[in-house]
């Protein structure tokens, strides 16, 4: 196994930090990386929000539900479809700037952020530290959108915090890689497959141990009954709808 | 430097490729990583479809616009947000399977596949190859879904062709990364910063040649008036758009 993919798959999500600051030589090589992905038509389509200042942090942490990566990592990135900044630039250059105010533009900018913060987790974890994503990002954007200072043409898409580990938690378990991969064209999922396939899964102790804690009779069922259930998703999906629209990415 | 982050610093797209097929063990590594990566509550809500038939390449090709990568490549991965497997799972252990048709999930989705495919893209390189992102996976989704057999729930959003490099490209001229990033709020970009920053990319030899190429006075017509019109993005838009409803993520 190639050393440098070793560290791919050894990822797990960190959600407690030590005090510790990340030092500003290791933060330049992360934002370096997380710069350096493939980028739409090289457009560069995104932009990084570094949150340090801990008064901030409180601001944003009702709006992360404060889960501890909120509020206790010394370090949290925002990363942010951006069409603003290139649009500025036609602008100084006399051009239109009205061609990438749709979904199109959208999917090219939260394309670029991606990349840029997978890169920058990946470059994290290479320097031995821990991060975790904060799917929250999207549920109210319209608060980070305020918070933030983001003007339109900018949403932000991805969250992640960022310090020295202060725990060591085993790996999460995963489908069997044959459960996410198709050759040449998708094999839908029959339920035999899908009992095979999940089996493993079902059995796990985090499993099991998720099953305890929700009194529930499978995982499915924590899933749609207590942790995303419809009402909210739907809740969450409209505030998207409408940020999207405000940040000028509908028309 | 860390050796990894040198990898990603490294990163140019590599569009021509040799006949050389990419070895099991080489794929097996990728394709691991791909799935290593950080996954919406653990629901790993993707799926990736490799293509190595050349008869299934020249199917997709003219969707791709025929570009290389898409016809000479030995391998090409696309990379789906899959909300299907999830929902087929739920409806095998009982439960309901309308939570997840809307805009919220396909945001946990595109994440979970943009995710898979960067990780995918770095290990590549790690080992040697080379990458390129087709962006035109989303212009015309609706022929990759009927070209891979994809189901409801199921939308490709990322597509890379990878393969041994049959050139060595320059590293591709990017702006400073203070650009890109933002301490604790926006800065938004006044003309005067505008000109400041894209001023050794203006200059850059790459620029040069295309001003030249297109007969245009500025990078900024290129993209506007050439490269991605108003037009061609509010069409692709609006097939994005149709796409996303077909395939239930916007209930």
């Amino acid at each position: 196994m190639n050393d440098l993919i070793q560290t791919m798959l050894s990822h797990r999500s960190i959600r407690v930090y030590q005090e510790k600051k990340i030092p500003p030589e290791m933060l330049e090589q992360i934002s370096r990386a997380a710069c350096s992905g493939s980028t739409m038509g090289n457009m560069q389509l995104f932009s990084i929000i570094m949150t340090e200042d801990k008064q901030k942090m409180r601001e944003m942490a009702p709006y992360h539900f404060n889960q501890s990566m909120a509020t206790n990592a010394p370090l949290i990135l925002t990363f942010c479809a951006d069409f603003n900044r290139f649009n500025r630039y036609c602008a100084c250059r006399g051009c239109e700037t009205d061609a990438y105010d749709n979904l199109q533009s959208y999917h090219w900018a939260i394309t670029d952020a991606l990349i840029a913060a997978q890169n920058a987790c990946v470059a994290a974890e290479a320097l031995g530290l821990g991060i975790c994503w904060l799917g929250t990002i999207t549920y109210q954007s319209e608060a980070f959108i305020r918070v933030l200072h983001l003007p339109e043409r900018v949403l932000p898409v991805a969250c992640i915090s960022m310090g020295y580990p202060a725990e060591q938690p085993e790996m999460t378990d995963k489908l069997p890689i044959e459960a996410l991969i198709h050759r040449e064209i998708y094999e839908d999922y029959t339920p035999t497959r899908i009992n095979k396939l999940y089996a493993e899964k079902e059995k796990h102790p985090n499993t099991l141990n998720l099953l305890k804690e929700n009194n529930a009779e499978n995982l499915a069922q924590i899933f749609v009954n207590h942790r995303y259930v419809k009402k909210d998703n739907e809740h969450f999906a409209e505030q998207l709808l409408a940020s999207l629209k405000k940040q000028k990415f509908m028309k």
